[in-house]
């Protein structure tokens, strides 16, 4: 960790003429901050109890703007969150960009405490930093801005501290429970030496750790104060726009043969039998997802496929074998105001089921590598990375015992063609199309290499795609129900 | 209620014929009601449990578009509910305008089964109907259509029929809590007299329950489906629009003397006594707000005042005297997008702090009958129903054991000038002011009668405002500051 040094007491002359020129210059940074709107500061407050995260907390609030603070205070249990993927919580209470998040309590905080008490070996510990290594400079390279303090304090005297604190009560309330889940001497000097480690794991240079000496109070929050300040005052992150651009020659990112064109898109069920098995898909979906074993895991489905491909309907059959109460649909479309002023993933993370419960998503967060992508709403370097990051993103689901899976609909030029204009002459409006599906066909190259990347470069044996042969609205419904229920049968 | 005729039997022939018919109609409103956005359709399934609530609710999701539904299912207990004001809940999962929200475990569910084990008596029960009359008043008033079914069949055999249902692991669960919380055949029988006794409640003639039988299931189907037709067929209101209007002649709405005028604006605190005395009152707060009495209470500071009459310096003294991670300071603005979509009160109910916790609102809901009254952003019959609706809101609150404080931060328009005219002078951007605040400044008399009938029209004992002479801002911080402190020491 850098900045290790020690520093005299202040006295408290000299601490309110340097507080009083700290916090004008801090007011100052931040109002730029939410004037600018183009990022996020995520300020995590770690230490020892005792060390003084708290009154950090306090003077923080003390000092800056309130209305542009997000306090993001977390316990390590936690219902809400130990029902869904790790990290959630955090998603769900990211603050949007101009804003400032301090967070007490923050990933690091279970993962030390995890360490200390021997739940993680190093291996494993290595490994959990590895993971988060990713999800930061993912936040990174969303203009989310981490800055990682520890309050430095020896073990045995940030007991000291803790335990002579009593709250009006006369009871010992700790911020966060920490002593209360580390009891030895023993554990208590393994949490300060965890936190030590995690300045020579892998990525700690890009995201260094700043160790702030918290024996004296004064030193220490001015110490923390500028830190902040220089967080702030930091050079911005360049903003990137839309900007729509012309098809262009239609070109891979991945490699290997063609899997759309492997495709039979003919093929067909007769009605007969179409209605028998999928009254019997639907039975057995039914029947799965109301096991006892179901509780502790969740369904993800993703459907994308070409526009008219017959989504609608597979979801309606879906649906219908499915509790209302414990699943939803999801409707995506073009990201609000709000979706922008966050993480691109940020609105998926909100709608990730609990456990017991089932999500699907009509369209979903592959938008960034097809519609994104050909259309240039995003840049190039930007849906780049997104295969890496979605693939990191259904993996904290799978990991967390979520069944995902993800159809393609893939339907023939010609079928898209016919069922555009059986639509267009149909009186009933629901079905009407409009100018943009014309558009997006003209652009039926571009998709189809958009689609042949997002296939092998995100097919994972956990997570993954099911094509579907759905120029035969029959036949695309009973595999997809079909493929539900076998999924279901061998995960639970 | 409406519609108890009994129905014979339908063959499943007929049935289909009908299914199809009413469900091409279905899709037809529910897609022309999706374009319009102009209202939001709740159909509230109730009756006894074994009548088929959740049979129904399938049905619904079969013959719709589930992606314009959402399910909002309740159970009795529920702890996110607990920790907050009634109804809550509802108000959270409240879907926008163009989407229809089917509710199982309506809060007709709650107090007919308070009734039905005699937790109310009749009196008590005729004063709740009262208080959600005037919230269902409300709503429609907001474009919140509500469809009120009652699924009708006799308490006993609606009894056999739920006893005789078994979920696949051989365990009965019913879809609601209900029949667990009522035991005996005489509560059971009571539980269905109580729901007749809710079509001669007062306010029953304005939004009629639907009775239907229940005997048959398909006849049930269809007949609800017809009235959810019918309720998505109804006239579609009129949605009002911003339409700024030029200044007119001030004109008060409510009687009695003027309060402002009686104001000492001058009043001031020398430097010294300042310091103390706010400390002093710090102190007051930060012991009262921890204890424990305070757990199952919750308190909700307004501050609106004049432009540049203090109001970010007042909440940051209070903000400071807090828990960080049990309070929140809430910037109000215009409304978004996503907030004009649902009844104006929504944004705030999302705000609403839970048991312990402190919410301070820096503008609030009273921007209706402010800012959007003087600026024309509500219509007159708008903005003229609000005071009542702020009333019945904070009654709610207060009701749930809420300290409910309000403040209006009082500057004369001289000092208003010079205040203004030093932050055009100083360097220090964070306050640089708009022109929207010189606009505002031109309306002085306008919001002057505004502010006049605000205080007259919502100050209550349990939700009081307290005017601040704000021309001297030591004066004014101690006197918010002292004012909390007293209030909390009167309520805990």
């Amino acid at each position: 960790m850098a900045d290790a040094t020690d520093t005299a007491p202040l006295d408290e002359e000299t601490f309110e003429e340097r507080e009083a020129n700290l916090r004008a210059r801090l007011l100052d940074a931040q109002f730029d901050m939410a004037e600018a709107k183009t990022e996020t500061l995520l300020v995590l407050i770690n230490g020892p109890d005792g060390s003084g995260k708290g009154e950090v907390l306090y003077r923080l609030h003390e000092w800056l703007d309130p209305r542009g603070i997000t306090t993001m205070a977390y316990d390590i249990e936690d219902a809400d969150e130990s029902r869904r993927p790790g990290g959630w919580r955090y998603w769900r209470d990211m603050p949007e960009r101009g804003r400032i998040g301090l967070v007490l309590g923050s990933w690091y905080h279970v993962m030390l405490l995890r360490r200390a008490t021997g739940a993680l070996d190093r291996d494993a510990f290595l490994h959990v930093i590895d993971q988060v290594n990713r999800v930061e400079a993912m936040l990174a390279a969303e203009n989310v801005r981490v800055l990682k303090l520890w309050l430095d304090l020896p073990a045995d005297k940030a007991f000291r501290r803790f335990r002579s604190k009593r709250d009006v009560d006369g009871e010992r309330r700790p911020l966060l429970r920490e002593w209360g889940e580390i009891d030895t001497k023993k554990e208590r000097r393994r949490l300060v030496e965890a936190a030590a480690e995690l300045d020579h794991a892998p990525g700690a240079a890009d995201a260094p750790w700043h160790r702030i000496p918290a024996g004296d109070r004064r030193a220490r929050d001015l110490a923390v104060g500028e830190l902040v300040l220089g967080a702030l005052r930091a050079a911005p992150p360049r903003l990137k726009t839309a900007r729509p651009r012309p098809p262009t020659a239609p070109r891979r990112v991945s490699r290997g043969p063609s899997i759309l064109g492997a495709l039979d898109l003919d093929q067909s069920l007769p009605k007969k039998k179409y209605r028998k098995r999928l009254r019997a898909a639907q039975s057995r979906i039914y029947e799965l997802t109301r096991r006892k074993s179901f509780e502790g895991r969740a369904l993800t489905c993703v459907f994308e496929g070409n526009d008219a491909a017959g989504k609608g309907g597979a979801i309606r059959r879906l649906r219908a074998a499915l509790d209302p109460i414990r699943s939803d649909v999801h409707p995506v479309a073009a990201p609000t105001n709000e979706a922008l002023a966050h993480p691109w993933l940020w609105r998926f993370w909100l709608n990730v089921p609990e456990h017991g419960n089932t999500a699907i998503f009509d369209r979903s967060w592959y938008g960034r590598v097809l519609v994104e992508r050909v259309e240039g709403y995003a840049a190039r370097v930007d849906w780049s990375r997104a295969y890496e990051e979605i693939n990191d993103f259904e993996h904290l689901l799978t990991g967390a015992g979520q069944i995902v899976h993800k159809f393609w609909l893939s339907i023939s030029p010609e079928e898209q063609l016919a069922r555009f204009e059986a639509r267009q002459d149909t009186p009933h409006k629901r079905f009407k199309i409009t100018d943009d599906d014309w558009r997006n066909r003209a652009k039926w190259p571009l998709y189809a290499a958009a689609v042949e990347d997002m296939v092998a470069l995100t097919s994972k044996p956990a997570a993954p795609w099911t094509l579907i042969e759905a120029n035969d609205k029959c036949f695309a419904r009973v595999k997809v129900l079909e493929t539900v229920a076998d999924r279901l049968e061998a995960e639970l």
